[in-house]
């Protein structure tokens, strides 16, 4: 199941060093080597899956639960953290980096150098609901079991 | 179990406007009114709880796969979508604005306004380790069952 050259099999496969924090059959948890800010951790699944798109329901559940109980942990650390960021990058357009799906957690704190920026003015209400109207007609495609493989 | 002053369990029962695109007895989804792109959807649990530490578990594997679901719907609709981010934000300090534990879903493309920047240097092994044996140390208080009423 491992991908030639993606560098999270070859951490799953022990191939490549990585401060591993959790590890059970299906998902690994370890640090990130260029942490936002100490404590940055990377939870993906063994099997290499690219993005959100062609990962099984369950196992995307099983993800974000290690993910939720490592946001407590870090609290529970002796690292800075007064808050958390699960910041997850599906696809090139959206950074993502390493084509093995990955959710990253970290701890934030006052002073911490992350930053985002974004045109965030508020939109009208006409636009907000021809936008809601695309994305409900998205989803009634994605329901469709005869277009589509997700489990309902 | 509404909190009062909560915009968004104020949603949830109907007493604000907002586009839903999700709703069943624990979750609903709806467009964010200062959206980073157009197709921005935030998934929130119906139940008022603040962050990702007092969420419970199983409620928060439900908020994830309506936003895994989301992601893909958003793929398939006419919006501009060539990738997604899932940002979520626990906690003052990690940007959180809104006291209501919210999982954004936001689509992407080439030419978007949304910018992130951190100090992203590689870091040393002894380093990592050190990280690593820390975020080790936070979990398994986690897991102590005398001390946390997550289940195992």
């Amino acid at each position: 199941m491992a991908a030639n050259g993606c560098v999270f099999c070859a951490i799953v496969n022990g191939k490549a060093e990585a401060g591993i924090v959790y590890s059970d059959d299906d998902i690994v948890a370890f640090m990130d080597l260029q942490p936002v800010t100490p404590g940055h951790l990377l939870v993906i699944p063994r099997r290499h899956v690219v993005g959100l798109s062609d990962l099984d329901e369950n196992l995307g559940t099983k993800i974000w639960k290690v993910a939720q109980r490592l946001a407590t942990a870090l609290r529970l650390s002796q690292l800075r953290c007064d808050g958390v960021n699960l910041f997850l990058a599906d696809g090139e357009a959206a950074f993502q980096e390493i084509f093995h799906v990955h959710l990253p957690v970290f701890p934030r704190f006052p002073g911490n150098n992350f930053r985002i920026d974004a045109d965030w003015r508020p939109r009208d209400r006409i636009e907000l609901d021809q936008t809601a109207a695309a994305v409900r007609n998205g989803w009634n495609r994605l329901i469709d079991p005869s277009a589509h493989t997700l489990s309902s």
